[in-house]
């Protein structure tokens, strides 16, 4: 059984909270957090306690569905620039997932067909809409693990990089997906799950997540995978990713580039896994995909031993951009997109 | 003035020792350590207290001395089954380097070339050659500094991969000598150290020589490489080296394949720099090159927090082979050689 992220909790009453897996304690303690405000969720978004992009996504729906429930009632623009400050707060809390802004945007959609409706039937509207990007969430893990698992054979070696598995999504995972789902069906994979510098999200997550279900993985320091390919060990590489451009140039977590530059060089397959929620049809490419940059100190701080931390400079970008030429497909819930990218991934939407 | 990494001391007298910087303890703490057997030698060499191939070479010279200083006098043949014992200690410390099967070989050939000599004399020629051999890397750190340095130009951004500065070697090192030198005559570089997990010798060894020797230098996670060469930032990867095959396979630092890929694929230069003594002309190719597995808990404890640590499998060569293809130069003292490297380090030996 692998950890929920994400628990909704008495909805309807003054309670109201989203319970949040705090995912920076992991793996050592599990600890979950009830949030009842725009603030908590923003913070928890920004501190990572919530990360990966289709969590992301699910988390901003309900802390949208939270905080418009505090609105006042007497007029639709009262309501309206009430929930827009909830909306705009959670927007601001990290730059490069798009689904981010896809949920706040289809709440957002959701309020404005309702303008002549009583306010509490928009707050219960916002309450089921909320619930339903989870749910579709899930469904949609679901649908791309099976695509991916169609692409596997028994006994592969697979890498893969940060997390993006069932604490980063729900159910399944995207690009830890159909590692799960293989597990399930005796495929046997051996596993290789970079560390991912500077907050260890494979070390801390992946790895976890992965052995927890009884995978077979190792965890290497990202700077062995070119090694591990050269030994004849991995016969695809799988990640997740925070946007996807029309032209299928993809964001995702730093060091994302460099695997699959190394994959090509090796001959071996580079997937990226993402539901369509993460396509943004609306940027051209992946220059025009902005990319958070973090406090230095992460890199610094949280991992080195004091009088071992280098007092030297430190550039910190929390994502990269992988080159469409390098990607051999974009698995989603409505199936696998191929180059051209620029058609396929359009297809997708039709 | 950069840290002395090996001191030699009152070679004659009965309190004869090498000092060496614990290279462990850098940057937090500069503490020398005072070796006086070939047990305290290897030991230091296998911990990693002593560490680049040209350091290891120099100290495995004086380690033979020191050992032999020991050996009894009454015949040649007792003398030398001696001596062989410490020279197949010192030998055992570690596989990969081949600069200190070099220097063994030469202090072997020396005592061998003086058969008919009192045991005395052979001792006193063995210190002679173990200075001998630290002399000669000085120089030929000078030269290949200069080399190298005529490679770049002003303001060139700069990338370098684990350490191969002034205490991996002797002064100015090999991949750090063409920076420190450019230094000093105002060429403005900026460095990019990639901290290099999963012991941090870009960290903890080349932030700090660089930012103590008035460098502008900037550390990244060793995923950030593509990163920092897709913006423009890198004009020439500079690094040391452990082993360089007959072809040109060049065997390094754990991630040097990695950023060769990287460099090619961005069309950046990728230079190899170190002594001829690195130039193993009896092993064809990069296959042939023993590869150094190290304990999975380097990955895992010492540098993780006890409840962070993952529990799953590691693994953790300190090497990889760099294929001679995506080397643009490999920089020795006696200049620089180009492919096709069969041919070119060859005549480098003429």
């Amino acid at each position: 059984m692998s950890l929920e992220p994400l628990i909704p909790n008495r909805l309807d009453d003054e309670k109201s909270a989203l319970v949040v897996l705090d995912q920076t304690l992991l793996p050592g303690e599990v600890v979950y957090r009830a949030l009842h405000t725009t603030e908590e969720i923003c913070h928890a978004i920004k501190t990572l306690q919530v990360r990966g992009a289709p969590a992301i996504g699910v988390a901003a729906g309900y802390g949208a569905y939270l905080g418009a429930k505090a609105a006042p009632e007497e007029s639709f623009d009262a309501f309206y620039g009430y929930f827009s400050a909830v909306r705009d707060a959670l927007a601001a809390s990290r730059p490069t997932a798009v689904n981010l802004f896809w949920a706040l945007n289809r709440m957002d959609k959701k309020v404005l067909s309702m303008k002549e409706a009583p306010i509490p039937a928009i707050k219960a509207a916002l309450k089921e809409e909320s619930l339903a990007i989870h749910r579709e969430d899930i469904a949609q893990n679901k649908a791309i693990s099976e695509y991916g698992l169609s692409l596997l054979k028994p006994g592969d070696g697979i890498l893969t990089h940060c997390n993006a598995g069932p604490i980063a999504t729900s159910e399944y995972g995207t690009a830890l997906g159909p590692i799960l789902l293989g597990q399930e069906k005796g495929y046997g994979f051996k596993v290789f799950a970079d560390e991912t510098r500077p907050l260890l999200q494979g070390a801390r997550l992946t790895a976890f997540e992965l052995h927890r279900a009884g995978v077979d993985v190792t965890l290497i320091c990202d700077n062995m995978a070119s090694m591990v390919m050269k030994n004849g060990w991995v016969q695809a590489c799988l990640v997740g990713c925070d946007r996807v451009a029309a032209n299928g140039d993809v964001a995702n977590k730093i060091g994302t580039s460099g695997v699959a530059i190394l994959a090509k060089h090796y001959g071996i397959p580079f997937y990226v896994l993402g539901p369509t929620t993460t396509i943004d049809l609306d940027c051209p490419t992946g220059a025009d995909i902005p990319i958070e940059q973090r406090d230095p100190e992460e890199i610094r701080s949280l991992w080195y031993e004091k009088p071992m931390a280098p007092r030297c400079k430190m550039f910190n970008p929390a994502f990269d951009v992988t080159d469409h030429e390098l990607i051999a497909g974009i698995i989603t819930e409505k199936g696998i997109a191929r180059p051209p990218y620029s058609e396929s991934l359009r297809k997708l939407f039709e």
